[in-house]
């Protein structure tokens, strides 16, 4: 293990994290409240801590995938406790567990709080909650390779490490151009929907926030009953825009380059498509009798639909008094999430694409035992070793999901609320059901229920791979020097 | 596909039940019950058809895999139907969903019943609920083999189709050997059962029907109150045999050729015994506010875990009011179910450490991808072919529970009770929580929910794929000769 080049990165992330705590402080100096202080205080803590850290380069810099798995766990750990402490310092909210939860929930894009009014925090703490989903939703470290001078091959492990999805390809042959076509699609999407929320007449604060939390699909609200007082126009470009984060950004890549046949053509999408298509439907019509026209109930439940699906976690209504059908449809959601390669949690359509076509083919299989079968994405074919790494998610989750869900039960709360906590986490979506469900919050859990929840949004974001690593003993043995070779990449 | 062959199972089938369907009879001629003519008239039914179906015997032997899954899941439905005649027949259950729910749960050995009055029922009525448990527990077609004339290629496709767990050994060279052990084994342990329950001064009405539900590990009480009013050493006998009829048989085979020293080195049965011991110990301690002794809560916690683990589904308590600690751990333990190799149903714990050990393998070779793993099972390796079924298992169990539970919420009843009645059913155990509780009933739920249960038990025992493959549209198309080979068994 590399440890010197781990710290080194390490370092950089907490440089980056002092750049990053220093913008609250222009909020907190246009609205003259002083716990920009606060802000101040923890910028310089993380630049000490950071200059310290890259004093020097390390000589070694072989960097494989074991330390690209560790560097991006690691790193995820320190941003969190580093943006928790505003939060501690101002007092604005002074419980360690709780500050802890609010700056995880942010970074993983949750957007699940342990606060009840969540208006009486100040602007430039509320700035930094949306402002957390910005930087969380398209992954630190690729941030910080997009300006790090690192061999393509360390980068691309961290990039593997903190992209969602089960494969990660690259758009252009450089590793760190790719990331910074990403990051701008990234910001031009939520310049866009920020102008376009000015123009329905939000104010100028409400607008970014909002915009930054839609983009990283993170759904920190900064108003108590989250999007429900806002105009339908506010409503509607907010549900267009959390539906638009939702989708690959090799689409707009795509679509940038002119080649809207292969757009058209990709088979994620159009489940995406398809599947937001049915649930609003549905979801629409179940509801119905709650809203005064169907064309209301539609509009409703595209909202939640594409808040849900997205992970993002906004609300209008309390979908907690819904009826069953539309319910378990929201928790169905909840488990799919959107596209990989998106700013999303979740399983990801595509991972459930292929386990899907390897199901088929496993079951004919069994009675066509001697047929070849081949299973193909976006038109391209699909390794095995994706497949198995495929199942080898949907596996972990289970367990993680089990092992959290009983570690919850031991509060004694209503199942619907602990089956539901744990999915909202995990998927870093927000809200969940019945005490968890929109117009609730996280702040009654005790600490040991809301270390689970910070695992499970620490993972979640993730893709379960980096903490498990983190935290699994078997992977620290001391290897042989063969096996310490480079893992092949799924291009 | 050799359609002539798979009927001539079916009629075999038939006229086994003609025989099975006389048994009741018996009893009752002993309490001169008038209903026993419902079974003399079902047992002509079925020999009449069962006659029919086998009248000439195939000319055509070649019986591959295909053939194998499709005569199993059309066997069992089969079975189901003609089970149903006499519910219908007498007028004891009118209607024809109840009739054929009630059948499918004594086949399936699952115990959930539509009935809210179970004493009301006549005793030819109640034996033969039970002895559909007994018959299905060890599987009919497993029966139909060791008394048919098959090639024992033949022989084995069916018997892997039918039988639970992720791999079918042979305890000896023939196939059919190796089920009238197996066959053995099941009734002298259930005759065991039965004396020690008479010991227990239990009448012998009682203790017959109650060992077969227990043998079968089905769960069918012929009291309205399940175990309850029985004496504690009556509910410790049935707990004790429970947990010995979820032990993999092939275990008392070895102990039958004096091998004690394989039985102790059997991961499965270890690992069996420590998920029993601590889930029993964390829920004794977990209720022991409600009984008088620790002692007590103990016996209390043993009995429910032995009977929701093994799937049977017999209850002494109303579980539904325990804390969420312990009703969660029972409902961890409803998707685990016990051995492979046994009667009951579940996910097996064979199939989880395969997984397990999998997923541990995977994990470790995210950061060393040069290191080959294999991974055994009892000493033995474990093909790939194996692990990728399990893996299959699983996602195909996601796939179905999720459907099922998205069917189920149309009715609009509560989360718990639409996610516990899908467990209750799809691992064949019974009774789940909320709505359908130890002390509640399947009787109110709409015909749709009651064919998604249906659907479910059956799946459930024949372990997915038989029920997947009858019902997928791809695997009937016309294949080529050249794949028409016979599938490989796993030994």
């Amino acid at each position: 293990m590399n440890f010197g080049f781990i710290t080194y990165i390490i370092g950089w992330i907490l440089n980056f994290q002092g750049i990053f705590l220093l913008v609250p402080c222009i909020v907190a100096m246009i609205y003259n409240e002083k716990s920009g202080i606060a802000f101040l205080l923890s910028s310089f803590i993380s630049f000490a801590i950071g200059a310290l850290f890259v004093r020097k380069k390390p000589k070694n810099s072989s960097f494989y995938a074991k330390e690209g798995f560790i560097s991006v766990a690691l790193g995820w750990i320190v941003l969190s406790v580093s943006g928790a402490l505003p939060f501690l310092i101002s007092g604005e909210i002074p419980d360690i567990f709780n500050a802890l939860f609010e700056s995880i929930s942010g970074y993983t894009t949750t957007g699940a709080t342990i606060l009840s009014d969540v208006e009486s925090l100040s602007k430039c703490m509320l700035f930094w909650r949306s402002f957390t989903h910005w930087v969380g939703g398209m992954g630190v470290l690729v941030f910080v390779l997009c300006i790090l001078p690192l061999a393509d091959g360390n980068n691309m492990h961290l990039m593997r490490a903190e992209s969602p999805g089960p494969s990660v390809g690259k758009l252009v042959p450089k590793v760190r151009s790719t990331a910074t076509i990403l990051y701008g699609i990234y910001t031009a999407l939520t310049v866009i929907e920020c102008i376009l929320l000015l123009f329905g007449k939000m104010s100028l604060f409400d607008a970014i926030t909002t915009s930054m939390a839609t983009a990283g699909t993170g759904g920190f609200g900064i108003k108590n009953d989250s999007m429900a007082s806002y105009s339908m126009y506010i409503q509607n470009v907010v549900a267009i825009f959390m539906f638009i984060f939702g989708v690959n950004f090799n689409i707009y890549f795509l679509l940038l380059v002119r080649k809207p046949k292969e757009v058209l053509q990709s088979e994620e999408l159009r489940t995406y498509l398809a599947i937001v298509l049915i649930s609003t439907l549905i979801i629409g019509f179940n509801i119905s009798s709650s809203f005064e026209s169907i064309g209301t109930s539609i509009q409703q439940a595209f909202f939640q639909v594409s808040s849900i699906i997205t992970t993002t976690g906004f609300s209008t209504v309390d979908f907690n008094h819904w009826p069953e059908l539309s319910k378990f449809i929201l928790i169905g959601l909840m488990f799919i999430g959107a596209c990989a390669g998106s700013t999303c949690g979740g399983i990801k359509i595509s991972r459930i694409i292929i386990a899907w076509k390897n199901l088929k083919n496993e079951i004919s299989s069994f009675v066509h035992p001697k047929r070849v079968q081949i299973i193909r994405l976006e038109g391209r074919k699909v390794g095995n070793d994706v497949v198995k790494s495929v199942n080898v998610y949907f596996v972990l989750y289970f367990l993680i999901f089990i092992a959290s869900v009983f570690l919850i039960s031991i509060e004694n709360r209503s199942f619907e609320t602990n089956f539901t906590s744990v999915i909202a986490t995990l998927n870093n979506i927000g809200p969940g059901l019945d005490g968890v469900g929109p117009m609730e919050n996280f702040g009654e859990f005790n600490p040991l229920s809301k270390c689970v929840f910070m695992f499970g949004m620490l993972a979640g974001r993730l893709e379960l791979i980096p903490m498990i690593i983190l935290f699994s003993p078997w992977v620290w043995k001391k290897s042989r020097s063969h096996s310490q070779k480079s893992l092949k990449l799924t291009a």
